[in-house]
């Protein structure tokens, strides 16, 4: 059976929302490997990062395909090449998702540090972020795009808060700085991860109002 | 003025050369401004930053406009993708460029550390990388593509060597804590950086092959 091009563009799309669902699990069982000690869960998020690596090549090699046999143009073309770049983003949310379940299975061999209050809500912001990214894709609303760029900034203040109260334990005792270090590295990773969610955002915008607006949201560079 | 379409491809080719040109600059810049306590130096980093997300946009610009415009098949359509997705990676070397820049802003506040040793080291493979994958994309070259791969672990095993070092100098003495987080944040960006370049040989690979090599070298998932 011969599909419809729109058929064929849908069934695109399906396979980015799979993969976006595969992306937000990852995070999602990472977090909960962290906050339930959970060594063996921490495990299985190799599993969804090698179905995400696959659904990405799966989809760049269909873009290439449906580009060259449906010449699209305009619209239609940028679409396919929005849904290309969506899926290396959430790609590299999945490997993100792998640093930090290297690091829980380390920090689980220890005693906890502290109480985790910032790790677990910068991680709802950064799969919130993914979430509503995918929705702003799906439901063609660049405007919503555009407030979910804004919300990386709440990411950036809670790495920076919490940076500084790890430096905090780490100079207090020297016994901390393994974990300390380690809980680091898993903020820095749910900031990638809110970073990414921003790129996925400014894709959306490109696609839907044929504008560009990467870049703009940076300091202008010195003179 | 009309070109023939092979000079637009030229042009395209020209405009990343462009990009790899700044990235390489950039990431040398960031280190002498390190090793040499250049403070003033650090900040031209942006300056560098800046053009590459102007050339990334540019090339992003024409590579949609002439996909539209030649509907170019096999060959001739993954070379116009693959410059989009090299340009992409070049950016991001400039993003790990200024927050090397960044970092060595803070150290030139305080005393150093340690005698640099490893962290040139690790710019000098990085940098070998970028050079080396850009050299194989215009020169045609997938087998020197994939030796380009296998240099990845070199940054990766001198990034943890390095980071052992500065733990030990954090636990016998807290106030290194801001200095060492500060030199592991950069030994971290150039093996980023190494990553990138890795990524570039990937669709080096793709490109001239036709084949997608990325996730193979990596650890096969659990059963």
């Amino acid at each position: 059976m011969e599909l419809h091009f729109d058929q064929e563009l849908t069934q695109v799309k399906d396979m980015l929302l799979r993969m976006s669902s595969a992306a937000e699990q990852a995070v999602a069982q990472a977090l909960k490997a962290l906050t339930q000690r959970d060594t063996e869960l921490s495990k299985q998020v190799d599993f969804g990062d090698t179905v995400l690596d696959h659904l990405e090549m799966e989809i760049d090699e269909r873009v290439v395909e449906l580009i060259a046999l449906r010449q699209p143009k305009a619209r239609d073309l940028r679409f396919l090449i929005v849904v290309m770049q969506i899926a290396g983003e959430l790609e590299r949310v999945g490997d993100q998702a792998v640093n930090i379940a290297r690091r829980v299975e380390e920090l689980n061999r220890e005693p906890q540090l502290k109480p985790l209050i910032d790790i677990p809500r910068m991680a709802e912001i950064a799969r919130g972020m993914i979430r509503d990214a995918l929705d702003s894709f799906v439901y063609a609303q660049p405007d919503h795009a555009r407030r979910i760029i804004a919300r990386d900034t709440d990411a950036d203040q809670l790495e920076a808060q919490l940076n500084r109260e790890l430096v905090s334990y780490m100079v207090e005792d020297p016994h901390t700085i393994g974990r300390a270090l380690n809980l680091m590295g898993i903020s820095h990773s749910l900031e990638r991860i809110a970073d990414h969610a921003t790129n996925i955002a400014e894709y959306v915008v490109y696609l839907y109002e044929a504008r560009d607006i990467r870049h703009q949201h940076e300091e202008p560079p010195p003179a």
